[in-house]
């Protein structure tokens, strides 16, 4: 349920639209050792954990193949996040940021994407590390990641 | 429009659920050379071309402190892409493979992932490099590329 509290000082609300551009289905859920928000680890790099993609039975054919990747890219959904924020005040910043400028789970769309690593495939769910969201998240999307397209060790943050 | 020519053979085909999770806006527009899907890069390795990626103005406030991040991760809504295929046929594979182990439009959540360079920052706009989807294609999400969690040089693809 969206987290309907007042934006703290700083940060900017808008009002989204009337109607969606369009429909995403929940194709499988996460399953992860957090049960709740304040459970998660508060930063992906210390996310160890192991998690598991449990996949709808529809969409099971479409995990073939897939084992013989080292690591993934999960797409899903942070049905918890509220959408209206375009600028956030984290609490490890103290200040502003703009929403873009955040990995926060709350912006206009909440997808949440991660690299994780490929640890087993079973019939129709799959075995991954590392994943840091609450229990049950649904997921959207599984993609290969590769190294030569989507890693960039020379990426550079402030 | 999506496209509904007849799988190939090999392919497989679902019947989707009648109705959708969730809903997603689409928060501008990514302008590239490519008019058409087919003058898109077949392979996102070769595509260098520079995009401009226009945001509504709802939005905006948004790109605060994005200029601080030399890459950022688009994710876009792939329109034009049929959702049904489970497992498809590359014409450079030339046999079945799974959905989730491919990189391509056609999914049942359709949504396109591209780690780009940021080029420049102009009012509500963004100039990247690499762009390789279809000009005008819908955005749903920026996130900023963070190298300690999303460069992993040593994943292995078959």
């Amino acid at each position: 349920m969206p987290d309907k509290k007042e934006a703290r000082p700083g940060e900017v609300a808008i009002e989204l639209p009337r109607d969606f551009d369009a429909g995403v289905y929940f194709i499988g859920r996460i399953r992860t050792p957090f049960a709740s928000l304040a459970a998660c680890p508060k930063n992906i790099g210390e996310a160890a954990a192991l998690g598991k993609i449990e996949l709808d039975p529809r969409y099971a054919a479409g995990l073939k193949d897939l084992s013989s990747f080292s690591h993934l890219y999960l797409l899903y959904w942070l049905d918890q996040a509220r959408r209206d924020l375009v600028q956030q005040v984290p609490v490890h910043l103290g200040k502003p940021r703009g929403t873009f400028a955040l990995r926060s789970p709350v912006r206009p769309n909440p997808i949440g994407l991660a690299a994780v690593e490929l640890v087993g495939v079973e019939a129709g769910a799959l075995v991954v590390r590392s994943v840091d969201c609450v229990d049950g998240t649904p997921l959207l999307d599984i993609k290969p990641y590769f190294a030569a397209i989507d890693s960039i060790p020379a990426a550079k943050r402030p």
